[in-house]
């Protein structure tokens, strides 16, 4: 990945631009995926803290503390910070946060269990320990450029996986929903990913009519919708598309739901823009869905943010708060389930721009026909 | 898997006699391992809460929540409660165990958030909310004999694929980290694993010395100390074990660190037996390691519980505290690294019993030479 020292260096500044904002002496990050973001250490356990400076440069009262199994890792991935071998993290810090003085120590109240901050107010004497929320979140959800190139990486993965995978036949009559799930996964690999975003979903004939349906031993066979969801994991970054395709020749039913779930898909998409209520994005495809009366089968938000995490903030949905920007990448999967008879979902991964939304997700959205 | 609706009543009734111990009228499930265990749900989002009652059978106070996406699959696997489509779910059960005239409501306070205890204090008028930690991890600490069965069909995966990668040339010099790794984890997917219980550790040379190793295209070289830390899942059961090997004839160095440590991990095992002090089971390993003058190249924890979760309760670690009980499944896993060098450990995953730990990894801990 893109990503050097100067990367998580300008991030910790944005977030220290952000205690000042909140009056704290320091903030204690111990949400791991957080701790990522703002060192590039990608071990299993850590912690950092970050005080409030006068210049956006001075790391002084930045500390990151992980455990003795990833001293030689941490000593490589993190050579930019001061250092704290100590378990576990968190407490550490907190300790070390009221050694140096600072009396208001913001964490992560959104992660911090209700155990975990009785344990920090005693291992951090003098300091008042305050909600801070989703500081690095909220960083989080607009996406720097080695961000959006890991994206596109973990995007191109998954677009060449289903290339593949419909070339060689992978989708043929009698193979089974985890048959297609495994060589999915694995084309993916071969792909340059290290693995899935998350649990594929393949889903048959009257299974694609469950939203979120694991794969089974099911066979697919002629006239069957076929929905893919699926993503690739690339430098911690996660994919997430999803594709419905006809197995054999579509019948008239199946060719205009899926007419109708790509029209919303594309007014979702055409929603995208910096400034846009979340909420309005969802209308803008839902209205299409209701408008010809399958509104109570569109059972689920539009879309969601998409990074670190499979799902993060915004959250594209009829009861989602806050605006777009421009850097943000969300997904946009309007979907439409006939119990009972089968479903359709289109969705693709999208970078919100000023001018018009950059689609990462590459493969047609016509109709595919196996 | 051999679970059936009693299962999860019997450990639903175990809980009811817990809330009485807590002075509880109701706990508020809302750890998602948890609720699967007391219910057998596998989707990704539900909480349930179960009320104290004078019968042990009384379900007339348990109420499942999950959203709306769950509709279906919830009305299969958790035909036996009443049900909730809802969504925030631990919002909707907080609103129904103040209407159901609960006082003191317990909360899972090792899981949830600080900010998510403020919206459940809000959404439960009336209602006391009481931290109640770890009441369900207490009972999923001693296995029943389904999740036993799990578990041993979760081991037996990943001996088999060990077995079947050592016979076809796997650990072949030339083949790479990521190779190996990619090839383990399909062959414990043909031996019935849904996946790798975690990301397997393939580390050769001197990357064996890092004991969290993750794989790398590094090719494997005749003189290498190979390491494998890997496990399967099966039915959401964890199995977790590490064999290290050698490739090519063994250098004097390779054969004594192997012997040492597995000379510890017998040891280790051996303090396997009810009413044993964690932390003496930890000493039982590293005393022969700080004997043999290597203490301080053990550096991590001797073992833990593995279930549900790949970590999970008991930790068998110096700083560990409580003790072994029958039935409860733990790793057995010392380790001796050679920073530069290479490093050893043997990973075994067991069952305490009142006899004799049971082993679950049956792959031998003769040193294997390939």
């Amino acid at each position: 990945m893109l990503t050097v020292p100067e990367t998580h260096n300008r991030r910790r500044a944005a977030l220290r631009s952000r205690l000042h904002d909140g009056q704290l002496d320091a903030l204690l990050v111990t949400n791991l995926l957080n701790v990522r973001y703002l060192t590039g250490f990608t071990g299993s356990n850590a912690a950092l803290l970050v005080a409030a400076a006068d210049s956006a440069d001075d790391e002084s009262g930045t500390l990151f503390c992980t455990d003795g199994r990833y001293d030689t890792q941490s000593d490589q991935q993190v050579p930019d910070l001061r250092r704290l071998i100590d378990r576990p993290c968190d407490i550490a810090l907190a300790g070390a946060a009221a050694s140096a003085g600072h009396r208001r120590l913001g964490f992560e109240s959104h992660h911090v269990t209700v155990d975990g901050l009785v344990a920090l107010t005693e291992a951090a004497p003098g300091c008042e320990l305050v909600r801070a929320g989703r500081l690095v979140e909220q960083l989080r959800m607009i996406k720097d450029d080695a961000e959006v190139e890991a994206l596109r990486m973990a995007c191109a993965a998954a677009d060449a996986a289903l290339a593949d995978l419909l070339e060689q036949g992978g989708l043929s009559p009698g193979r089974t929903e985890l048959d297609v799930a495994r060589d999915l996964e694995g084309r993916m690999r071969d792909h340059g990913a290290a693995g899935p975003a998350f649990e594929s979903i393949v889903a048959t004939g009257s299974h694609s009519a469950v939203p979120h349906h694991r794969p089974t031993p099911t066979v697919l066979t002629a006239g069957d919708l076929v929905k893919l969801d699926f993503g690739a994991l690339v430098d911690g970054y996660h994919s997430d598309m999803t594709r419905t395709m006809v197995i054999g020749e579509p019948a008239g039913w199946q060719r205009e739901l899926y007419e109708l779930v790509a029209t919303a898909q594309a007014a979702g998409r055409a929603a995208l823009r910096p400034g846009a209520e979340v909420h309005d994005v969802d209308a803008a495809a839902r209205t299409v869905i209701e408008d010809a009366g399958f509104g109570e089968h569109f059972v689920h938000g539009l879309g969601h943010g998409v990074g670190l995490e499979i799902h993060e903030a915004p959250m594209l949905a009829a009861v989602g708060e806050g605006k777009l920007s421009a850097g943000m990448t969300v997904t946009v999967e309007p979907g439409v389930y006939l119990a009972g008879r089968g479903g359709v979902r289109i969705e693709d991964t999208l970078v919100v721009r000023d001018e018009a939304p950059e689609l990462l997700t590459l493969t047609t959205k016509q109709l595919i026909v196996v």
